[in-house]
């Protein structure tokens, strides 16, 4: 694995736990974890169970006794480490968003298919796919429980920058970012829409903007904060962005990311309005989803509040008796399973680099259409692509 | 109408809205208030639209062209005037608790029999049943929706007591007011349950206590509360009770009646679990009832948030579009409504004296319980009424 | 009043309960209830407690023993009734939305000034404002409990057109309703963002749009719906409108007005974040609002659901005792009563015809900023105002 | 570890996660895991991550290099286990309850005092105290935050017994399990009564009940339940327990243990009621916590629902940043940090031994005071114990 900041520590669960509570169809070790700096990394490897450390990727991946690459690196390295390693012959797993530009995700996903032809698989990180209660979502929209989607809300709202004098980490950079809650956050809200409906967003019209546009030098780092200097610098990354969405099905989505919701701490919700039903999820109530159906008896129709800790769940078998709750990093477990899946039966796991790339490319059409009055802009594929 | 206070209003209410938004099949007159003092008893009855007022009840009941006598009065003084205005040949719709003492309310059990035989009505304002999603909850019931019921647990927690320096009112008394949580706010969740299950509380263990004994004597009077002197006085009815009661068809049935549960305004609430699923109700959120069906498919079973506002449900159709709410007066429209139903019909209007009577049974039988160090106690039907 | 419609039931227990719940400066007589065919409109002001009845609208607002007049008629014709009862020196409460084009709404404005030199008061119903859950948040926000406003989410959703077999009533005729959900809820919406914030919508990017594009031609009329015959006629109004919109202030705020959002009855939400705190509120729990307060100590921060039933919030004294629920039609009483109050005093009652007009201003804005590939577009006041 | 049932799964994640995730002052190793059967112990050591696994737990309990024995027995070998591996000088967590009888609790209480004096330790697995909200609502208390406490609800609800053609399991015969609900999950509500406020439950008037009295004889187990067989047998535990206690502090406390609230999966809830506030916990919505507080202004006063993932609440400094959901089994891993910190600091960590005895005497009198037509019942510390 190479990084191990935040997603390194949940990462590092998952790898942890999957073949603990799961029954995986190959053995799973922890190799090697890979950070810049030894000490540190030599800590958090002890301390999260990787076997050795190390600070040449390069070299680790080049290793022939590593046969997955887990890179949980900040994006604007995304694609050197995973093009680099699919070339090496790993499997690699990717934490989103793919890359910082369409244009470095377009190299991965080429990357990608020249490796499947390999035999060597690619997945990026969307785990919110993972949640319990989300894939349950999807699995009764395929089933058609809610019939002809009409309208989606789709929002992903924090709060952790309302105070105007919070530092200016590395996330409010575009340099090193790429972009702000668009990027961050946004994505998983379009991979979310994008997942649930089996739709693709075509088409978006949006705004992006900056609410504080100057922040204090940040001094020492804790969290996804930290102390302040007396310095103050540019924040040149946007604090929300929302952004309507055209889905291939026709159906219209509002989207909004943003880290300026006061109260909202990792407010991840979707709602999806069909002809013969509706399904509601939030991520601050993450074990439970609710189903509105249509076709109950007009008497007891509502919003059902289903607890979805059922055996009958996706991945609860695996878990705890009905009524125990499930957290955050069970996601990351559930990734790794079904990664491990994909590659012992050899098929593609999901999201696949050209599903990352598409959300990449969804991603610049927002900022290009608020560049552009908001007004109504394609989702062009590529054409490097075609 | 006899009594002009909270009641007074609430009740006003009642006789004025129903015949504005319901089709009723008598025409109605408010005609005479009732007050112990002239000059209150004028202006409250100029402002809430009665045309007279009077300060003997005895005349009025007395007068040919009253046709119904609502009495809205404090709990000692029901007996004397429901039975006199029964004798005098006027329906009798009278406020809740039936009685102070099951010795009054077996006096005006036997005066409502001897009226209905002469074609008089009486019915006891236990309002609350008249409360859409309540009356909902009840008709789901009675179509076998939760199957056998296996317990039941019933609330009504108020706070208006916390605070030990809030001043000793009337209600706090025993002379005046009979009991305290246990006759004001249990003998609704009593009607309530016996209401919603058709059946009745058999037996009962319970605690009824005073946690804060002695109180400052009242000053001004103001809503529930007032203003408070230098004097103490001692607090001589309960402030919570705690029971558990056994129904006619073997359930348990856990009840908690208070004026201490801080935080809680008027918080009635009641759930009912049964062998094919549930009923929840709080009447915090007046207009929602929640059903859990075991019927249902195993991965959406939950609870089922269900808007009570829709043309279908009790009561809805004479009001406002789906998704508009109802208020805590809506249901002294809805007694009304169908007393005036009985009267035009000769039918007993439903809780007739007799479940007054009942439940007036299950309030001594807790407060003999309690005595007895909790043990089980029968609600012995009064031999005088057999 | 003239009409007598849904809104005709809910103004008349405005104008029946005001002078009865609260003290008023003045009297209140229901006088006369207009409509077009006599039988029905007797029927009406019988039913609802209106002393006459009359069909020729221009009559009764030429009469010398009315005051006021209530204009609850569809909106194309609130024009030529509001302005000729103006120049008749009538007081005159108009229903939202002001009238169904901006042009009208400027004549409707400038009679309103002209009036109001000779002492004649001009209102619009925008009645949600005087839900107490809505004054209190607005009250909050005056008091700067939320300090700097950043972003506002405000979304009125409801789904009663879900079914693409539901009948082509007037409300989806552009002729007779104006617009779909766009002026019928969307203005709602957007009015409320004002009236809380005290600022100005001054520029829109929006989609509108037609999910069902043609439905069947109405048989018999029943509530908002009705039955159907074989033929199907063109929906010629918007069924969804998402748009954003910037305040004067600077903040964000995103917009939904939908009929297709299944499950939601009347699902009035806003929802305001700020530099200091964070208020939400939600009409399907209308006696609520929630309240997150940046300045608490962090460990007890989060949403406080503030039950809006005190005798120290908004119009709460003159109703029942803590806890006790409001209903819908509460806030056509509180528009009475404050309709009352300025006509007593003397001073303009809110919202005005202006503040009616600058509504239907944004209206317009949004349906330019669709036509326009969703481009940004100014809410440009009418040079005829200036 | 001794057992791998459910409890078994969920001590080893704790186990597992905590030196992964806390820094913990001694290291963890996984050392022996021990079952009856040689085989599934074996695999279950295997994927657990246990190094070895053996069947007798009396050669484990012997070992020189095991410090610790952890006890996930069924009830009934639990004083034997942890008595042998106190005496042989082993620190020991024994899962809850401490034993099925008053008798054994006795002796393993007295075996963990001379085991004390001798610097081993002896906690019990009362594994909700762990659950941060928990933990806070504990610390809000103790720092006065409601004042002196009036009144405590506690509840916990599940409802997997609602079948009354679901198999007759281990868990319904009383020389396995001991007790029913009582003792199974009314267990876990007295103690976290206790541990909240820091007072015991000194007399109780209880009703133990069992709903269902004979079920089909258990084929083959799964989960909770199995497949049945034709033969029926006599279930001989409780199904319900309602009971009311009074905590040494004077306050009434509702408690309610049951496997037939159907809807109700692992509803464990409590509520205290104070003098200056209340607060809220329900296991289905493990990540929160309901704070009232009398003291803030009149009009915001109200429910706030904290989200305990702030860094600033108890053990979540080493989890994820804030708004990040936790589950059901870190509380276990919260247990072996508290465990491991006491055993690293030579303190008596909580609860002790005396602490589960104590436990066993409450709910010793209630099946007492049930036997007994409900009388109020002093639990009366054991003789034995003085």
């Amino acid at each position: 694995m190479i990084g191990h900041g935040f997603m390194g520590a949940a990462h590092s669960v998952g790898w942890r736990q999957a073949p603990r509570m799961f029954d995986l169809a190959r053995d799973v070790e922890m190799a090697v974890l890979v950070g810049r700096s030894p000490e540190p990394t030599a800590q958090a490897a002890a301390k999260w169970g990787w076997t050795e450390s190390a600070v040449d990727w390069r070299e680790v991946v080049a290793r022939d006794d590593i046969d997955v690459v887990d890179v949980v690196t900040p994006g604007f390295s995304h694609a050197e480490i995973a093009i680099a390693a699919l070339e090496a012959g790993k499997h690699v797993l990717c934490e989103k968003p793919l890359a910082n530009t369409v244009e470095e995700a377009v190299g991965m996903a080429a990357a990608a298919e020249r490796a499947a032809e390999r035999g060597v698989l690619a997945m990026v990180g969307f785990t919110y796919r993972r949640v319990p209660a989300v894939t349950l979502l999807r699995d009764l929209i395929a089933e058609g429980r809610v019939g002809r989607i009409n309208q989606i809300r789709a929002a992903y709202r924090q709060d952790w920058l309302v105070d105007p004098e919070s530092p200016l980490t590395w996330r409010l950079q575009k340099d090193l970012a790429g972009s702000g809650a668009l990027g961050d956050i946004g994505a998983h809200i379009i991979d979310l829409t994008q997942f649930v409906t089996g739709q693709q967003v075509e088409a978006v019209s949006g705004t992006v903007e900056t609410i504080v546009t100057s922040r204090p030098i940040l001094g020492e780092r804790s969290g996804l904060g930290g102390t302040v200097t007396a310095e103050r610098g540019e924040v040149s990354v946007d604090d929300v962005a929302v952004f309507t969405g055209r889905l291939s099905g026709g159906a219209l989505v509002s989207f909004e990311a943003t880290r300026f919701a006061t109260g909202r701490k990792n407010g991840l919700s979707i709602e999806v309005s069909g002809e013969r039903g509706a399904l509601r999820f939030d991520l601050e109530d993450l074990n439970t989803l609710r189903f509105y159906d249509r076709s109950a008896p007009d008497e007891v129709q509502g919003f059902t509040r289903i607890l979805v800790t059922e055996p009958t769940h996706p991945y609860l078998s695996a878990w705890w008796p009905a009524g125990h709750m499930l957290g955050y990093e069970h996601a990351f477990t559930h990734q790794v399973v079904d990664l491990v899946a994909a590659i012992d039966a050899g098929t593609a796991p999901h999201p696949t680099f050209d599903e990352g790339l598409q959300v990449q490319q969804v991603l610049a059409a927002v900022e290009t259409s608020s560049a552009n009055g908001s007004t109504w802009t394609s989702v062009v594929p590529e054409p490097a692509r075609l």
